[in-house]
């Protein structure tokens, strides 16, 4: 069984630098559990209705909905609990509100650029001038080690859903132009619930996210449709199911079951051979541009023919992202960001053609001062195998 | 396997009479894939970046990011699927003033209650007049038939997972004070784990909601921590996961593993009336207050000597909402809106002792002209069986 922390602790001191920069006398973040940065706040696994976030003062406080007070206590990193107003179901906004009055702050408020019209329009009219932020997001970029270990741990548990998915592709049987298992035509949607399945027993939700194309839907960057897989064509599964805390697994793998074509071949070594590339530009690890690595992957794949950018065959995404307490997070390998210690990013090379299939490989690595750490050891074959679970 | 359908449709004919009412010329919605209710209107499953959905002149239009070209002509039941302006990547407010200016729209905008400020501000400076309204969430208050159908299917599968854990509580054996299952002491986390690898082997999502308690922590309504499990306590279990098209299961049972004392039998009697009182009330089907069922369930209650309300032992919580594309929606049985036709509710009442624990009953049933159907077949029994999955 895969166990994971209990607590994840937040940096909520990453916020000070922020308020001072703007001016700005505390930062309000309302929303629900469908907000990722609040979740991150939080580490609160709240209801689908509105709570509060605020820090002031270098205080971090939750103003937890009624009935989730004891919850809140259990999960929340901050300093402060705060349930005044919760028994009458006052507003997340009053709330915070009245917390922010009973701290004298008065002035002006940072908030998340994602805020609702209605929130912005009731803080102003009780006076405080609003200044909205996108930079709330950068204080995830460099991870905590604590971050880093969870991290790691369900890219792990994500590692055992791909195992599964092989071992059904490597024992599936080939009967004229159908691959069958458990007596069956084998279609991406029972591969989805095999993976999900395993995903669940390692304390993973899949969160939507189990991508599995075949053939053609491979080309098709987020496919969770029903496909029939057929022998001789690319199965692409990309994996990111959620984990505790709200943090994501990110891998991606593809295979052929039968004999892969001339086609699946140039994009499978193509591919293998722009992650190689871009491990050697990792290996430099810290203080470069994050498109390096991109303009590593498109360089390998030119070598090949394929082209990157806005094109219908070749690689039209970028060549990886950040990963943490949102699935796509900074930095982005396409942008040119400086790449820190404690970044946690995917690299994820592809080539598609929408006429034939698609290739991607993905594994999930950490930027260290001197290099990088791989947090993936699942094998790269095209021919699947057996795998132990 | 567990089928569902491949499509559901929207619909979107009930924006109509908002508009009218607001003397608007669209409505438009912004959002990215957490937004629940902008999956009910596009049941288009996008990436986590802001994409548009507008209704105008009578028709209903997504504006799909990039590369999600196909994935939304595949999901989006309404008219028409833009992409002008995707490939260069402008934003979801720019893509939809585009699209209304091509038509002529160039008055007032109906907006959703959530809208972000940002998202309002753009339409202002664009010319327009905005209307916010809360309103968006009653068109789904009622549901189609391919709705309900999708419900009860994904209520069905979610019995399932019920089944697993009754099956491991049945099973577990007790030691001394504590219950084993495969060697080890059986935890609310264990038992988690399985009941999700089972909701996901059918097609569902835990969705971070799969509530089990144990003892004291059943009387936390919203339980997602890890305790042992004991004999002769309370193990309270709620899943509530999300299926297909974004459609919810609820269901709630509690057992004893062991001998339940005084106050357990006590509550499950409670609660088990309370039920049956309320099963009484639907029988008068829709165009009834929902409070009649809250009231009911209170007297029932009341009868053993349980308070409802803002209190700390007894009832603390409303007796029952609407289920569909949210987990909670209209109509709340706690309100005294009429019930109608078509509402697909929760029924869950439920007992709880902070110092002992906690007893809740749940079930999913659909409102009709005369009466009402239960979604639910599942047992109610105390003692754990086992149970054929």
């Amino acid at each position: 069984m895969v166990d994971y922390p209990r607590h994840i602790p937040t940096k909520h001191e990453r916020i000070e630098p922020l308020l001072q920069h703007h001016d700005a006398d505390a930062y309000v973040h309302i929303g629900n559990c469908f907000d990722e940065v609040l979740s991150y706040l939080t580490r609160f696994n709240g209801p689908d209705r509105d709570y509060a976030f605020v820090y002031a003062d270098k205080k971090a406080v939750l103003c937890a909905p009624d009935r989730f007070g004891d919850q809140a206590e259990r999960e929340f990193p901050g300093d402060e609990v705060d349930m005044t107003g919760a028994s009458e179901r006052l507003p997340a906004t009053v709330r915070s509100q009245m917390f922010l009055e009973s701290h004298g702050v008065r002035d002006r408020l940072l908030l998340p650029a994602t805020t609702k019209h209605q929130t912005v329009q009731a803080f102003r009219e009780d006076g405080y001038d609003i200044v909205l932020t996108d930079s709330i997001k950068d204080i995830r970029r460099v991870k905590t080690g604590q971050e880093r270990k969870l991290l790691k741990t369900i890219e792990f548990a994500t590692q055992r859903g791909m195992a599964r998915a092989e071992t059904i592709l490597a024992t599936a049987t080939i009967e004229g132009n159908e691959l069958r298992w458990q007596g069956k035509p084998l279609t991406t949607e029972i591969l989805r619930r095999e993976v999900n399945s395993v995903l669940a027993k390692n304390g993973l939700d899949a969160a939507g996210n189990t991508v599995i194309g075949a053939g053609q839907s491979c080309a098709d960057l987020h496919y969770n449709g029903i496909d029939r897989i057929e022998p001789n064509e690319t199965v692409l599964l990309d994996l990111s199911p959620e984990g505790p805390h709200g943090y994501y697994g990110d891998l991606t793998r593809t295979f052929v079951v039968g004999r892969a074509g001339e086609w699946e071949r140039t994009a499978y070594q193509a591919v293998s051979d722009a992650l190689a590339g871009a491990f050697d530009v990792f290996e430099d690890g810290a203080g470069q541009p994050a498109s390096n690595v991109q303009d590593r992957v498109a360089d390998e794949l030119a070598a090949y023919g394929f082209e990157t950018g806005d094109v219908d065959i070749g690689m039209y995404h970028g060549a990886g992202h950040g990963v943490g307490s949102s699935l796509h997070e900074l930095p982005f390998l396409s942008s040119d960001e400086q790449l820190e210690a404690g970044n946690v990013v995917t690299i994820e090379p592809g080539v598609y053609d929408p006429a034939r299939g698609g290739v991607r490989l993905e594994d999930l690595i950490e930027i260290t001062e001197d290099g990088y750490e791989n947090y993936v050891r699942y094998p790269k074959e095209i021919v699947p195998k057996e795998q132990m679970i």
